[in-house]
Formats: structure tokens, C-alpha cells, sequence
């Protein structure tokens, strides 16, 4: 894990249901951040906990219960407040996009908070003015309501997805076509629907052109081509060519 | 509400427990969508359905219940999979952020569909085969179990960011061939590869998957289906058909 998400901590305050305490464990682990702060939990542990963390409970056990907000902060350098509603006070407001590469920045040399408030009415203004940002979750203005452990799953996430090194590893590519083999391909096609009597040759009517940028957007794969060029050449001599041997399905 | 939100379906198959369709309705209204279809959910409608829904009731209540993914795909030009593990054929996959301008730009014009799979074990093979790409989210490696209804919200949330992209001038769409003449191709096809003796149904070595994938990577047009379908039917009965008119080359 790369040590700027280790350096993320999540706060949850006065949390009312103790199995979004374990949902959003889960939340969090999933997108590779360990570290949970409890202020207050109604109840805490719990067996909902546990059961809404499914295999998380790694970071419910490590989760550290604090009486006050400014415990669970101690040692932050930047503390990010969730906020759903817009607030009157002039913090900076930043989009979950926004707030990522920010408050990444800073964990690559010190750790760094989320607070979440409660479900029901979020962060009070005595815990805002212990942040020195809001994040807002862009959400539909008829029903912003996001579950807790969403929030937290969104601004995980959105955290995740701004560290570099973490960018999707591509697929495993599959060898493409070559362009002789795809021309070759194009030519047998070409003479196939001529035979079939699909194609006039005298009003092609920009056939081929369209079935070429069919195929081309499918970036044929190697073996692909080999099974289509089989296809065509049944098409063509019926009794000449069996089922092809020259290609094999591989999943 | 973007009139392009209102054109994306979430599909959730043989889901296990009420509470995370109710969680998933919730998910998908705080980001403006509203679509709902379930295919066999294990028990639904529930009241835990309700009580996870919070204020998505009309979710809820306008959800569609189907038989098996294809009626739940009635009507969709672009499904796309999500799904937490590497698939090994070769579908296009993409992560949720690279999804969303994709899905959105061709919910402009007709229905789109994210399909989710069960808790426990995803999507199955046949349902991968009724998708024409596929999404991930980014996670842990060692830990990448997102709850369902966090998935549903994570890709709704991407979804809802992409919104605003739409204002740059996209390119000029094509409609895509809608899923049930698809389907109708897929049949098609498979009964001309047996005709002229390329499938064997008593062995068909995953032959009909490959060409599903295949042409799912290129998102066929409709006017593009058409085309398929003319040379289809002439090859199986070339006495029959003329070149036929149903369709114009236009570029």
C-alpha cells in the first residue's frame, strides 16, 4: 500500500448505527486505507459492526474510540470536513475530485483527515471549525442523502484513484491482427459477398468502407482473423474446407 | 435532471438480500438515476428493501422485476458489466471513470444499462456474454469486496461527474443496434456457422462467445446490424434475397 493512503485517516462522529461503522470499514479497506477514528460511537463494538464490515475487521479492531474531536485529530496536518449541505461559514469548499490530489499531497509527509458527522445531521459548527476544508459529494439536489458508508466509499475512492501509482494496470492485450493478414482478410470479404451476391461491384455502394470501419473498431485480434477467414472460406468452397484446425479457442 | 441520467438502467441480477436493493435504490437517487430492473431477486419487494432504501421508496416502487437478463436488457444499446475481477476473454474493460463520459454520450440517445451481478460471486459467464464491455473499480488488491450497493453508488457517482463533460461538443453519435436485435443476430449467425458446417453444436468450443466479444468491442451500429443480418441471410439463402434495400450507406 502505498504510504499516502496509509497516511488517510478517517474520522466518524457520533455515529447512531453501529453497523455503518462496519460498512464503512469496509468502505475503507476496499480502497486500501486502515486507519478509523470513533468519537462517541452510540454503540461500539457491536455484532452489526462486524457483520456490516464482511472481512474488514481489521480495521474495525484497530479502530481507535476517542471522547472528543479533537483527540481523534491529534497529529493531523490537514483536516477535511464531509459536508452535504452547503454551510454559510467561509470554509473552502472543494468537489471530491478536488479534495483528492490535495489531501493526498499532503499525506506523503503527514497524516491527514476526513471527518464524517452523524447520519442524520452531519458535522455541527463546533466540530467545522476544527476543519480547514469541506468536501462536498456532487449529488442530485432533489436527494442528496448519501448513506454514511457511501460517503466514505466515494472519498475513498476518489482518493485511491489519485494516486499515480495505482492507475489500472491495462489488461493483458491479446495479439492483434496484422495489417497484411486484416487486407487479406478485407480481399476475401470483399470477394465472398461478390459470390454471395451481396456485393455488386458496379454500385459497391461504400460497402466494404463500412465493414472496414467495423472491423476496425473492433481491433481484431489475431486468432479472431483466423476464425473469421475459416468463416469465409466455408462460405465460399463448401466442399473443399472441413471445420479450420487453425485456430483453438483459449479462454 | 439530465435527460442523459434518465436513459441509464441499472440491471441487478439474482441479487441475495433486500436491504442492498434498497441500499443500491438509494445509491442511484442521490445521483439522479432512477431506473431500476431486478432478475429474480431472491426476495422482493421486502421490508428490508424499504428500510435500506431510506427516501428511494419511488425506486423501489418503480422497479421492474424480469425473469432472466435479456428481458431486463429489453430496449438497452450499450450493457456494460461490472465486475471486481480480471475476466480472461477479451472484452473491452474499462475502469468506472473511463466508463462514464462512454456510457453517457450514447445514453443522449437511447437506454444504456449498468448490469451488477450477485453478492457473492458476480456476473456468470452467459450474463458477461449478453454485455458488450466491462467496468472495474479501482481497488485493493488484497481486499477489492465492494458491497453492492457501494459499487452502484461509486459508477452512479461517475456518472453524475461526467454529467457536465457532455457540454463539450461530442461527436455526432451513430444510434447503436439495440440489445434484442442483438440477440436476433447472435441467432442468426449461430445457425448460418452450422448451416455451412463451421459449428459444430455438439462441440462448439466456445466458438459463439468469441464472436460475441468481438463484436461487442465494436459496438455495432443498427444500420451496421442490418448490413450483418443481409449477408447472413443470403449466405443461408442465396435463392431468396436479393441485395437487399433495408439498409443505406451513409457516411
Amino acid at each position: 500500500m502505498p504510504n499516502s493512503l496509509k497516511n488517510v485517516r478517517v474520522v466518524l462522529s457520533h455515529t447512531s448505527h453501529p453497523g455503518n461503522i462496519g460498512a464503512a470499514a469496509r468502505a475503507m479497506k476496499t480502497m486500501g486505507l486502515h486507519d478509523l477514528r470513533l468519537v462517541q460511537p452510540k454503540q461500539f463494538p457491536d455484532p452489526a459492526a462486524v457483520a456490516m464490515s464482511s472481512g474488514a475487521t481489521d480495521v474495525l479492531d484497530a479502530a481507535v474510540v476517542t471522547d472528543d474531536l479533537a483527540t481523534a485529530l491529534s497529529g493531523a496536518a490537514l483536516v477535511v470536513g464531509c459536508t452535504a449541505r452547503r454551510r454559510d461559514l467561509s470554509h473552502t469548499m472543494l468537489s471530491a475530485r478536488e479534495m483528492a490530489p490535495l489531501l493526498l499531497a499532503q499525506a506523503a509527509n503527514a497524516p491527514v483527515t476526513l471527518v464524517f458527522g452523524t447520519e442524520m445531521s452531519g458535522l455541527t459548527n463546533a466540530e467545522l471549525d476544527q476543519c480547514q476544508m469541506l468536501v462536498h459529494i456532487p449529488a442530485n439536489p432533489d436527494y442528496s442523502s448519501l448513506n454514511l458508508a457511501s460517503a466514505v466509499q466515494i472519498l475513498s475512492y476518489e482518493l485511491r484513484c489519485a494516486v499515480p501509482e495505482l492507475a489500472m494496470p491495462a489488461a493483458a492485450q491479446q495479439e492483434l491482427a496484422r495489417h497484411d493478414d486484416l487486407e487479406l482478410f478485407y480481399k476475401e470479404l470483399e470477394q465472398t459477398l461478390v459470390a454471395i451476391g451481396f456485393l455488386n461491384l458496379a454500385a459497391p455502394r461504400r460497402l466494404m468502407t463500412r465493414l472496414r470501419r467495423l472491423f476496425s473498431r473492433a481491433l481484431l485480434e489475431k486468432e479472431e482473423l483466423n476464425i473469421l477467414m475459416g468463416i469465409l472460406k466455408l462460405v465460399r468452397h463448401p466442399a473443399q474446407v472441413n471445420v479450420p484446425k487453425d485456430w483453438d479457442i483459449v479462454d
